[in-house]
């Protein structure tokens, strides 16, 4: 098994999916380990360190990659496995940034009142208890929260020439914002320019469904991944429309778009397309199915577009094997790497 | 502890919130032992009843109820605890109806489409196993589901006058459609009339989250109640602005608005001042500390408004006691009811 | 020709559509003269007049009415023909509102900020010259504004057994707020309840369209209404699902809902339909000659729900006589009460 | 002045806004004959062309351009007026499109209903009557519609290094489908990147409001412009955030978001900070006097973003100068190239 580890320098980082050129060329079945940095480009360090004055914009939310897999076009499926994501600092940090965020005013929903007071949180790492911990500015308690690593981002290139920002999500993946997408599960992505050129970045340390405020505990990740490629129609499987999760417990859809019920609409379609292909039901029966036994648990509402998931339990459905068993394929090669 | 046990003739349904007549007055620390007819006023029986021929609009969603509640004012907050919600009948429906649902053009999303095709499926419930059964019309396997029997609907009479349709969820409650309204919880309901006159209705043996198609397992119920009642102010708590729930693991607020981020965006600030009040926290901590640890899992987005509902487990957060221990106080009253 | 003149007493105005008995009952064919007060209720009459201190809620938008139309069943047509809308007043008033409004958060969609300063201006009319000055509180010219009187609210009562609100607007008519309501054009309403029950208020001597503070140039006014019924499937016209307007230049259809853009897509694809019924068109048809001939302009974006316009340009179209020429007829019925 | 002409051959369609070499560089103050292709890249010529068979997707909506102006730095403003816009066909086409358009399911407003039917129009131009005539493919007259020749699409590349499809508008302009953007007005638009590089396309020979089906009567066009720069802070004017037209009668902006409401604040924002720069007012009473007096007619609903307009009327106002008088210079400069 390939192996390919990658840390990039800061003037590596890649701030948009799609218009960068390759940092490497892997083939599918290849192992990265690789190093992201947060989403405030480290900048921000400690409580004393603002948005304000601290980000340079539009350079937030740095990617690692992107990645060239060999073989992969579009109509093609890559599925990228999460072996492991382990916090590479001590601690991490989150901020309220004026006019961002899901309870303010921003640009697009314009308000005329004031911005919200810009503050810094530092969340200190215990590792040996696996918590971090918040500590009010004001009153209160501080408190001890658990772990539970995940990358906000994870895409490939555009389809149609786009280049977008590292801070938006859409068909592409890009900036979803999901606390499902930690160690573990797989991402399935349609691909949509050869080579389909994935990157990840935005570690967090652990996030709420929704990121209400516009950034999680973010920090530094080590993260192990495995990289496989789909050839399209394989297995009988459609190349997915939105951005796909499978854990050994659920298998997910991520729509992203605005207002917040387009984005779970489309993650519901496209689970209903799933579902259908899965165990050979016609579309009505899926969507009455779908709708007794979906989960939606919300992830961001404070991007560009707004992500929802739609997720379905395997314990309530009859056996399924999705892309051929890809994610039980991948989870026992992975065994081999933690 | 009086008991009132309630069944209402099809001539005593309430189909509104508000601009009816309460069915009895009740005394705080009553248990209500009452009888639900399901959404469809028991009119689809069999596959055969589709909406359109069977359905008399607009008597959909007939509500048991309201109760006046002795010495319930406005600004009082009414606390409804689930003691049982039992199945009472052996089957359940679900139907697609014309322009309803939330994959569908509707009446206000107007589209041009046609509608989807109508169609009905009739759930067996097997009480031993606690299973209701999916049964396709068409190709693919039948699926036994785990019952997890709720109540779609639970509200007051509505403020400024008005009388809403059961159709509709918003601040006083109503047609929320969270699967979360199981036995075992606290549904606290700021007061808005005299009285309070409150009622449920909607009983689901199961709903996935977001009821998608625009109606669950939609089944008649044997549901058995504590009713308190927090007079405005007692143990410094501030009266709800939107629905409130109290479970042994789990404290939630459902918000419910159209865009669905509006639904959210209430949930969430009703959550933090309420964070704010059990910890203390200024309301920029509290945004921060929720950011980290919400729960975001959606109720409905395909009813009048859109439900949406925040949610913080108890163990990620010091001990609290919600309006003075209410829901521990009414766990301990219903253990003798069971 | 009946002439009722009515001016409600403080005690008699309606806060709602539905549920409140009729102030009169009228024959179709009658001309109303009736006095309308100001949506703050006379409240705020001086700049001094903050809303938080001088407003008595829920107690705002009065109406006059509601009017009992023998003969008026549900499925049949409301034709309301504003004759003359006149300032009763030589001032009127507008004022910002502590979280209500098109450009602030709001209970709904709710934000962490602060609220927008409570401010309000007095314009003065100079009937003469037909205008009412805009004064600033702070820097700036004041503004001589030409009046173009209107009624913001303007409804029957609504379906399901519902009351609404006088703040909002929905199927029923009620608080559109928009400016095509002025004198000279016929309103058609669905009728929903026996006699249908309609009212009208909200007088605005002016307003631009969206009335993003939330409020208007608000005035009492002196306003003569013509009032006919048009039975169900008279001349093969189709019940409204929602509000129309026809003016000597335009037919229109107010929408109402949100987002936004389903406020839109309800009164294009009504008027897609009227369109479809007035000019033989099939809907596909209908749906191509609209999307080049309308215009949209909004109504509002500050109330329960938003109000969209599709208007369309009689000179656009081939000769149409809309509900067997009742505009033209009421036209040259109001010509002799002018 | 120069004059620069360009046509650009097939191959040198520019489909997105970014991304792409510039065709030309041009000084401020050049004039630029262009012509355009329609949107459907010429591809539809019959009524029996159908998008699905006819169109090569991505490829749709070419841009002419782009060009890069001399010494156009990010934070300046780019002029482009618009001297003529003229059909360089006798013909024009409409399409109806699956999944695309205001009142139909959409990949984002995704529903299970089928797609509408594909349909084309054939607009035929009479030039000397200036119209075009609407012909249904049912029953119904054929109507002879007086031809506004505009330009859906123009704008700059965008900022934070993203590429967009030319199916996009947004803060840089881009796929905006306004009817005011017509002859005679000056579009100004904030610069991103140096050379600003913009482009047009998109012409339509008349459209509605709201552009429903999501096709205007869409044709090539001969168009002239005019390019002015207004430097970083020159006249002390602000770089516009949103797209501003101005017309002798009228200043507008234009927002561009999802749903549509923000893109109405959006616009409503920006122009409540026109009105303050150009009257001296605070925020607080140009809030008050938009209100009074803003025009807000739609510009599209069916794009990959809503955009809304927000018009104020030069005869509302007491005389302002905007950008220093950019608009009357480029009026008087335009006079001679007619």
């Amino acid at each position: 098994m390939d192996v390919v580890e990658f840390r990039p320098e800061r003037e590596q980082y890649a701030w948009t999916f799609g218009g960068v050129a390759p940092v490497a060329t892997v083939t599918p079945g290849t192992v990265l380990k690789l190093w992201t940095e947060d989403a405030f480009a480290g900048r921000i360090r400690s409580v004393d360190d603002l948005p304000t004055a601290s980000l340079q914009m539009p350079d937030v939310n740095p990617q690692t990659g992107p990645f060239h897999v060999e073989g992969a076009e579009p109509g093609d499926t890559l599925a990228v496995h999460f072996v492991s994501i382990e916090p590479a600092r001590d601690w991490a940090a989150s901020s309220t940034i004026p006019f961002f965020g899901g309870l303010t005013g921003t640009d697009r929903t314009a308000t005329l009142q004031e911005p919200l007071p810009e503050r810094t949180w530092i969340y200190h790492l215990d590792r040996a208890r696996g918590t971090v911990t918040f500590q009010p500015h004001g009153d209160g308690p501080s408190i001890d929260l658990p772990i539970d690593p995940m990358h906000g981002t994870v895409g490939v290139a555009p389809p149609a020439r786009e280049v977008r920002s590292s801070l938006v999500p859409d068909t592409f993946g890009g900036n979803m914002d999901t606390p499902e997408m930690r160690a573990g599960v797989t991402c399935y992505l349609g691909v949509n320019v050869p080579g389909a050129l994935f990157s990840i970045g935005d570690g967090h340390y652990r996030q709420g469904e929704g990121e209400a405020c516009g950034t999680a505990v973010e920090g530094a990740m080590n993260t192990t991944l495995l990289v496989e490629l789909i050839k399209s129609g394989a297995n009988g499987a459609r190349t997915p429309a939105w951005p796909r999760i499978e854990s050994d417990d659920a298998i997910m859809v991520v729509g992203s778009a605005r207002p917040l019920e387009d984005a779970w609409r489309a993650s519901q379609v496209e689970m209903i397309d799933w579902l259908g292909e899965l165990l050979g039901l016609d579309r009505l029966d899926a969507y009455e199915l779908l709708t007794q036994i979906a989960e939606c648990p919300l992830a961001n509402v404070c991007d560009v577009n707004y992500s929802a998931v739609t997720k379905v339990a395997k314990s309530l459905l009859p056996p399924v094997r999705a892309f051929g068993g890809m994610h039980a394929y991948l989870r026992e090669q992975a065994a081999g790497q933690r």
